[in-house]
């Protein structure tokens, strides 16, 4: 950081000043002294906020419309002051919010920020570039090869893998099935899928434990959902290849076709992990794209003793994984890979004359997806990957999965509890189930109760699935400060609330 | 900000720590003390960087590969200090920057984000939440809807339209044109389009000049490139709204189904303005959805002079503003609008049991489009407006403007140049065009070595298209900090650049 602070040079003079009324540039209703001393205030309280994520209630207890009355409904007409803006941050909005940073948070997938990400993010929204060609930042594209290898080498994926950022797992989903869609060479970019006798309906298959942004994606490529086939899974939550075998055949005996299988390494119901190698040896065979949805449950293979969790994966032709999810990077923050980028590129590659360059072989990742726009998101991923190295990284995955693990063992000692699931990650289905109450819309009843009493708490957040038309509640450690002291504390909240 | 500083209450004791490696929790490398000292020294950095963006090249100088060749092949194994990764951000990344926030960048649409806005980023990434459903941050989703309302009446659009932020005009106009298939009532959500004997083929208007996200969202959603039809534009590059009747009385006749039209209002090339009232008579007659592209352009509505730039857009279906384009906000951040939300929703919600809620009736964003995921982006655009005030940004788009009328002038009045388009906004397009050179191939070749001529100075940054087959050098005014005397500077360089 070796630039010397001549910060008044740019504040315009008289004559701009005038033209442009009371704000000044890019500082708004500040200058730049200003700006240093509110953004030293705002670092103080995110320390603060950080540090002491706990005061606050984790599930924010505000009723609908709480917030929105509280705001004006109309945008101001002249600049307001810092100091008036941060208060309403302090006095409207932070009530509003449900504490994602809180370690009681075990609802969804537990995402969670770091330091060293906001960092990271901090000075992404301060250089402001789109990384859409090379040109328009040499360092975006370059950083983001470099760091996707990176993140390669750590979840122990082959190096034919290539990698490109992009926001959310639903969005590396769906370009995944995009690329499967132009690998048949069936000129489904060039003639779309209507009105065509040469092309067969595409059927793509997940299992009913997917993730629901594969369904979405079939809507949105025209697939429809009729073209989304869901396999029924065995007693711990899989897919069933014999299953998923039975449904090719029989959709190809009809005319189906078939292009892709989206198999799931940690589900988000229960982190169940399909069987990736007898998935990928069908896929094989019958010459499907197999994309691998490890948005969260991938990320484990960074933990050594954990790899085995993307066996098979090596076969896959893409997979997501996402540093938002259990990687601590802030949201958001998706990898996707494909050993097929020439694929994908035919799918989204797109070059008008005005974003024609002549920089060479280069990678201009406006090629690889759906957004010309790109933010420099590969910053903080380098951030968080340095600042806890890999090791750092490591402890805490496994060490959310040993707590689980105890976490589970506390479910099955106590026979007013029941486990639903396996825990093969870091997430834990369970119920209360007394003894003596055997009516599923009793026991949906209690554990729906127990669910809001729990929440209602402030000092937990965990949300809810159905397993097998049970109403199942459910655990899940991914918060980068949840120790065993708060799953501890989740268990005394669970059992102190549990009444028939 | 209120917290009181407790900061070392949440630093790990000797057992976590041993479990946990050198790191400790969110803090990755550092403790909270550190974070302090490091946040505040980018805060530092961030200010004299704004202050003093004109001294860095604004396109950076490197060659294909400089920065990769200077980072590690592979993820450090144990934690590296903040000095070490804030040294190669200065020393590796920086160099790789082109600088966006150089008030000399001309290029493509010059965006922006200013100095309220990064302090909304970095209260986003703090408190990292995803406000997918309402409860997940009710603050998010609240401020969202108020601000966009707010952005709603700054551009004079009626209160029949419900905003929502997504992440880019990409999306934004995916999302749309999804909508209006969904608005056919034709069970595409449900059946897809393949193999129906029911479905015509869909066909999507767009003009030649419209932005090559229309024609890639064709491509995602399986109408193909075929399923996108250009129309002509005048001598004015303006849709022509006789070519695009004709187009679709043709394509009805012959069996195709119209169902949308994108028409822009600033298009990318020369800003053009679709002439949106006609175009709304001719949708409203042929009951085909109109989506207006008004990523870049439709801002200038908020100055009250150039609000006409909306013109019949209250009668579309939709429309997309892009708070990072040229409302100073960092990328990214796209304001959608539809008055059809119904449609909207019909096209996208899908609500698995893992992610439902007894909120009652709120508003939850996941049902408004693709990505399940969302960053809490309606901070860092109400941090904006509140800092500028709708008169502020409104005073910057306005000179914007005028200074673009000003750089068109010198150009008209200099025999040696010559002007390609009107100038309805802020950006001229023209090329260098000396006396007696009339090989369009000759003159391609000039304007292309002085392009490259004056972007190698390193003061500013022009991009290219190209307008009837003409090369056309293009320069854009949006950055929040160009005044006069920058654009004044490019014309000095590109005149002293000239040469045949």
């Amino acid at each position: 950081m070796d630039i010397q602070s001549s910060a008044q040079a740019a504040v315009p003079g008289g004559v701009d000043r005038a033209v442009l009324g009371a704000v000044s540039q890019g500082w708004g209703g500040l200058d730049p002294e200003q700006f240093r001393i509110y953004g030293k205030q705002v670092i103080d309280w995110i320390a603060d906020y950080l540090a002491n994520a706990e005061r606050y209630p984790v599930l924010s207890p505000l009723n609908p419309g709480d917030v929105k009355r509280q705001l004006p409904a109309g945008p101001p007409q002249t600049p307001e002051s810092m100091d008036a803006i941060l208060a309403d941050f302090d006095r409207v909005i932070l009530p509003g919010i449900t504490h994602w940073n809180h370690p009681g948070f075990f609802a969804y997938f537990a995402i969670s920020g770091s330091a060293p990400g906001i960092l990271g993010e901090l000075l992404s929204a301060a250089l402001n570039v789109n990384g859409m060609l090379w040109r328009t930042s040499p360092a975006a594209t370059e950083l983001e090869d470099v760091v996707m290898d990176w993140l390669r080498q750590m979840i122990g994926l082959s190096p034919v893998f290539e990698g490109v950022i992009t926001d959310t797992a639903s969005v590396s989903t769906l370009i995944a099935i995009a690329a499967a869609r132009e690998a048949l060479d069936r000129r489904v970019r060039e003639d779309g899928l209507a009105g065509r006798a040469d092309l067969p309906r595409l059927r793509l298959y997940c299992s009913e434990q997917a993730h629901s942004s594969v369904e979405k994606a079939g809507i949105v490529l025209g697939s429809g959902q009729a073209g989304v086939r869901k396999i029924p899974v065995d007693d711990e939550f899989r897919m069933r290849p014999d299953l998923l075998a039975a449904a090719v055949d029989e959709d190809r005996r009809v005319g189906w076709l078939p292009f892709c299988v989206v198999a799931t390494v940690g589900t988000t119901s229960t982190t169940s992990i399909d069987p990736v190698p007898a998935i990928a040896d069908l896929c094989g065979r019958e010459r499907i794209w197999l994309h691998v949805d490890g948005a969260y449950g991938g990320m484990a293979a960074i933990v050594p003793e954990m790899r085995h969790v993307l066996d098979g994966c090596d076969r896959a032709d893409s997979i997501v994984v996402n540093p938002h999810k259990w990687l601590f990077t802030p949201i958001d923050c998706s990898a996707f890979y494909t050993r097929h980028v020439d694929t994908l590129k035919r799918a989204f590659s797109l070059v008008p004359e005005y974003l024609r360059s002549a920089d060479g072989d280069v990678k201009n990742y406006m090629d690889y997806g759906i957004q010309l726009g790109r933010r420099f998101r590969a910053l903080k991923l380098w951030f968080v990957i340095r600042s806890y190295g890999v090791e750092g990284l490591a402890a805490h995955l496994r060490e959310h999965c040993r707590v689980a693990r105890e976490f589970a063992g506390w479910i099955d000692a106590d026979p007013s509890f029941e486990r639903l699931a396996p825990v093969p990650l870091s997430a834990v289905c369970f119920r209360y189930h007394p003894q003596g109450v055997d009516d599923e819309a009793e026991l949906e009843r209690l554990n729906s109760r127990l669910l809001d009493a729990v929440n209602a708490t402030g000092r937990v957040f965990l949300s809810h699935t159905k397993l097998n038309g049970k109403y199942t509640v459910r655990l899940a450690i991914g918060n980068v400060g949840t120790m065993e002291k708060h799953v501890a504390q989740a268990w005394d909240v669970l059992k102190g609330l549990a009444v028939r």
